[in-house]
């Protein structure tokens, strides 16, 4: 079966499919589109029906996940857990998109949508891929089970109660999670580790209502002032966090994982390529090691008083920030949360009213590269882009990654052919369709290697 | 000329036309209001001509202004110049109101909405109290100017200019502003100064996209925490403000001037009116004191990254604060908006792109008590409220008032009858009916005790 052939003559259909799934706006953190996101899982039961595929809708306590298996390959062949996501990430700010988010469109051959990389884009050419290879190979010679949640973007709190209630059915060889990327164009890699994530709302009220800045300026303390001293005393002057307990039990990596790793980190070429013009590592560490390997604190949102066109001479009732940690192995997303929200409880001024809440979090996870199915991932790559697979670690977070392993209880390969610049959760997401079909023909032939055959 | 029952048998009437001034959107601050707010000043055109007066609308580079005039007293007889705004602030969060703010409704003899008290309701009773004095004095012993403008709320860029343009037409033995207020229900009191301010907007820019924070977290400064570190070193840990120069040249207040003020402050009564949970007066000053008699900064508004509904894992390209300085005598807002802005140069971290935009400003105003105008409006006060007028500050700015009492020439008396439970600028804000009745008959009043009348 010649794979990139078939690709090519099925390119049309292929896309007109892949930009309807794109047209869902399947955004699983804001409960306006709850509809849109299960008419996108329906919609996947469907498509994935017609391929061969047997396929249950799963109900959760949040958004639903779509579970399709092909286990006609017999009991003695291996069994493949395949994990996808079909939701997406807000579109603010949506005035910074070249074109309607849900209404895709090629350019330069990018595919522009959101969820276009992340991670429509992947799903769906493993899924082109997986009907392609069940119909078409001489002999499917693995079995398959297709596992896609809806809240990856969102916290997955439905997901985690599905996986506790569905580990007969999650167990497999081998969990394959295609949510990852490459280190740089045409270079295939393996991701090893990802970093995990807590993340929290903090809300500082001084008042019941908006005041007049005038008449009660210098009388009320401001929330927003108040919130401004807790978020500036997180770091050092160095950049090193303060939050007690931060850094306690973080795991060094080892010299030998160390060795493994890819840190090609070109500083001038990405500040070029993301316009950024001021960086912060962690002190003691490499940009890349500081983003890759060490945890860090962010902030990812701020709001209060009147922010919009003109101006609004408010004193703020209330000032809401946003923050996130992103953990390595040993951190523990509650006692890190924890940590922080007893910081803010011990440095807010006396007297501002506080609520700390916490939202999704999960673990770091590392994934050894001498596993049966990082070696066969390694081999697929290098056989479609012909040179080496390199070695990489992740700055983001698949939060549900280690309990879904967990629930596998197979080895564990992370990987994809998405890429720093594909500005995934931003405006004008994109993603190439010479990675789409890249992508593809990476998951076949490794269908191919793992079934033992050494040409497919 | 009996004006309460003048009022009583008109009440019907004046409150309809109040609400059709009410409902115009003339947000001056959002240009997506120009067309409302030229269609108030039209509306006011209008209704000051059925009233029997000569108007004019002055087109301005900004909001037009209405001039309207009765100069039929003659000569010897005194010429008072009254000062209102047409213009409204924004609305948001419009969610928190209960009601339409442009749909005027009663609720226990209040009338809520935008600008009830702020100033639409003040403009509407002095307005009233035009008309029914022109129409029905035994003999009308004063010239009357009526100037209103469109931007008070958003810097009054255009009513700067037409100042300069209208100096003839503007000028008056007295100026009377009613855009103030009563220190507390029932007891008359008026205004000696009032604050000056400045505004600017401050951007802090890192990337020129939203990026990952998982993948650039480590890398990337985050711009809302470059932000926060200079907005929490603007204070020192007692609340002193520690911008160079924000104090200099500032004017104590003499020990005369400060004996005749009313510095009634009961801290309890006002936390629970307002909800006020943490306090931020200046060190070595009282809190009235600290907030009428002494320069403040307040931050008016931030944003940043994503803070909508749910989470949202970016490292934001910007973060934006909003800051308003209120300044007293001798403070200058161009020096100040100066100091603002080189502070931010000489703290922002490295490599973060800075733009400080400098809004609207005016300086500090003060009018002696033993003026003419100040001894008439108290008389007025007295006899309406049948109690001893007060003398007081406000925390607040009319930024136009300098230079306007320059145009006038004549002596200035600051009045309204608002309350700081109205909640102007808020949500809600509101104006109660019976105060509406009481500025009509302080300002009818006026005007006969001006005119030289014993009784009106």
């Amino acid at each position: 079966m010649d794979y990139k052939k078939w690709y090519q003559a099925h390119a049309a259909q292929i896309q007109k499919d892949f930009f309807t799934f794109l047209s869902f706006p399947s955004i699983s953190a804001d409960p306006h589109y709850t509809k849109d996101v299960r008419r996108t899982a329906v919609w996947l039961v469907d498509y994935l029906k017609q391929l061969g595929m047997d396929v249950e809708l799963w109900e959760t306590p949040g958004q639903p996940c779509v579970f399709a298996t092909y286990m006609k390959a017999g009991r003695d062949q291996p069994t493949v857990l395949i994990y996808q996501h079909y939701d997406v990430q807000p579109v603010d700010p949506l005035e910074l998109w070249h074109s309607d988010p849900f209404k895709p469109v090629v350019k330069d051959n990018q595919v522009y949508a959101r969820g276009a990389s992340d991670n429509k884009g992947q799903c769906f050419f493993s899924i082109t891929a997986i009907g392609a290879y069940i119909k078409h190979a001489e002999k499917v010679g693995i079995n398959i089970k297709l596992f896609i949640e809806g809240e990856e973007e969102s916290g997955g709190v439905g997901t985690t109660a599905i996986l506790k209630q569905k580990k007969e059915a999650l167990k497999a060889d081998h969990l394959i999670v295609v949510d990852l990327g490459l280190s740089e164009p045409g270079v295939p890699s393996i991701t090893l580790g990802m970093r995990g994530i807590t993340t929290m709302e903090v809300e500082c009220t001084a008042a019941k209502i908006d005041l007049h800045s005038g008449e009660h300026g210098g009388i009320v303390l401001n929330p927003i002032r108040a919130l401004a001293k807790v978020l500036a005393q997180m770091w050092d002057d160095k950049g090193k966090v303060t939050i007690p307990g931060f850094y306690d039990h973080v795991e060094e990596l080892s010299a030998k994982d160390r060795a493994q790793i890819d840190w090609t980190f070109d500083q001038k070429r990405y500040a070029a390529e993301f316009g950024v013009t001021a960086f912060a590592g962690e002190p003691g560490y490499s940009l890349k090691e500081s983003g890759m390997s060490r945890p860090t604190l962010e902030i990812n949102g701020i709001s209060g008083g009147y922010a919009g066109e003109g101006f609004k001479t408010v004193l703020p009732a209330k000032a809401v920030a946003k923050i996130s940690c992103r953990l390595v192995p040993n951190q523990d997303p509650d006692h890190i949360f924890q940590c922080v929200s007893t910081f803010f409880k011990t440095h807010l001024a006396k007297g501002i009213g506080l609520k700390v809440e916490c939202h999704h979090g999960g673990a770091a996870f590392r994934s050894p590269s001498k596993a049966r199915i990082v070696q066969v991932a390694a081999q697929a790559y290098e056989e479609v882009f012909g040179m080496p697979c390199r070695f990489s670690l992740a700055g983001g977070s698949i939060p549900i990654v280690p309990a879904l392993a967990e629930a596998c209880g197979g080895d564990v390969a992370l990987l994809g052919v998405a890429l720093a610049t594909d500005d995934i959760h931003a405006p004008n997401e994109h993603f190439g369709l010479d990675r789409f079909e890249l992508g593809f023909l990476t998951m076949t032939r490794l269908f191919h290697i793992l079934a033992g055959e050494s040409h497919g």
